[in-house]
């Protein structure tokens, strides 16, 4: 027996990591060292208090009984510190011309109906229309033929339809469509306006004693899906929108802002073109 | 506007960390800081995938949902990673000689009864008797008079009184003894047995995918309270346990391991002799 395996200050991480098995998986004990390394790291670096992990746990405890079906706080928590952002960047690492991921959000929902090219998804009328249209290119300028994009927004309010399930159409401002052999995309929505993300739980709280608002830019939600390219999940940003610069969930690229210019036709108020640069999925 | 606000990989610490409003708590900004940069950078070190960070959600999730009245499994997570040690460890630097903390634990209970010196605690006549005895002094030697000691401990199968309401009488092995003059104090407890920690949640999951066990060593719970001392906070612990080196919430020190010895009375089995030694209370 040896004094070598009991908890010190100084050796904290070590002891700690020395605890794990031989025979688990290697990448959870990577992952696990690394956790434990940083957190202990935190915890040395800021000399934290116990009432101060007593605030942490009481926070991470609120946070989790914050979740459910329809609300998934941690999620938010991990989107106003940047962590999802982060994540998403280091897996979608792509050449400079293709088209950036953003967050995916929690409000995407499976099974919306396929649409004919040029259908007005604004299914209950409100808000400024908006022909959104473009093109789906290979990074050699090619057209991208059967790629499904996967579209969804907020109305006019700022809530999206599984927000409102009694006072929106379902599949409100939701619709999915299929590029033909020309790569070209259009459909009617709406242009979108900013609005807060869920702020009455312990995230709220937290990002008001921070002195951050909670707000997000108007966006468009797209994916795209083909079966040889890599996944785009992302939105487009309208310009000049005031929270551009203070995206609370951080999810706000150059390349993505789009100019809303006003149309040029008289059956949408507003139009916004953006083509998508597919990269091709590697091995 | 400028490119700078927006999110990158590389300045993702930078860019969250910004983010913080200029008037808020200098502390919460500095631990707020600090957290983002670890955070991020755990993320970082491990590349962490998209389907790991989903891994990572769900479990707080589950951590979060499995929190009631009667369980704290964060606090699990917290003491199994070595972190409420280290927050301890930081807290309660003392002189070498002075007597060291370790983990608080969750089955305290405030209220317990306070006894003559001497009394048994042990309310159910179970396990092996034990005589617990030793004295409490200053720095410099001095008895100190009037300390609160509150003491818990488990009964012979391991679990505390409010772990079993309906088998255990109420302050099982539970009691408070204020010391005389004299500085000592001795009561009749019983000779405690290792056990493991709740394992039914997903602290207990992560132990196990980690190759780790849920087991901590026999172990007597300690509070002396006085009010010119620092509050110790600590367990003895039962020489030659089999879990000392690798109690699961890393709590045995080296100071802290007591011999049990046959006892020299017929009244009890065994008897357990430590000394306390307490440092005044820092303005």
């Amino acid at each position: 027996m040896t004094k070598n395996y009991y908890f010190t200050e100084k050796m904290s991480i070590e002891t700690v990591n020395a605890r794990m098995g031989k025979d688990i998986n290697l990448r959870l004990c990577e992952v696990m060292a690394s956790l434990v390394t940083h957190l202990h790291g935190f915890i040395k670096d800021v000399e934290l208090t116990q009432s101060e992990w007593q605030v942490a746990i009481d926070f991470l405890t609120d946070t989790g009984l914050m979740c459910d079906d329809q609300r998934q706080e941690f999620v938010l928590l991990s989107d106003t510190l940047g962590a999802s952002m982060l994540v998403d960047a280091i897996q979608h690492r792509r050449p400079e011309r293709a088209t950036e991921n953003t967050v995916f959000g929690p409000f995407h929902v499976e099974g919306a109906p396929e649409l004919k090219m040029g259908a007005n998804i604004s299914l209950d009328g409100k808000g400024e229309p908006c022909l959104y249209e473009g093109r789906v290119l290979d990074l050699n300028g090619n057209p991208v033929e059967g790629v499904r994009i996967d579209v969804w927004s907020d109305n006019n309010e700022g809530f999206y339809d599984v927000q409102q399930p009694s006072k929106q159409p379902t599949w409100n401002n939701r619709g999915v469509f299929i590029t033909g052999a020309d790569g070209r995309y259009w459909f009617t929505g709406i242009k979108p306006v900013p609005y807060p993300i869920p702020n009455d739980g312990p995230v709220g709280k937290m990002l008001e004693s921070l002195g951050r608002h909670p707000w997000r830019p108007a966006h468009m939600h797209f994916m795209l899906n083909h079966p040889n390219f890599e996944r785009i999940v992302t939105h487009t940003f309208v310009s000049g929108d005031p929270y551009l610069m203070s995206d609370t969930v951080f999810g706000v690229k150059d390349s993505l802002l789009v100019d809303y210019i006003p149309s040029k036709n008289r059956k949408t108020k507003w139009q916004a073109k953006f083509d998508f640069i597919m990269v091709y999925e590697r091995d």
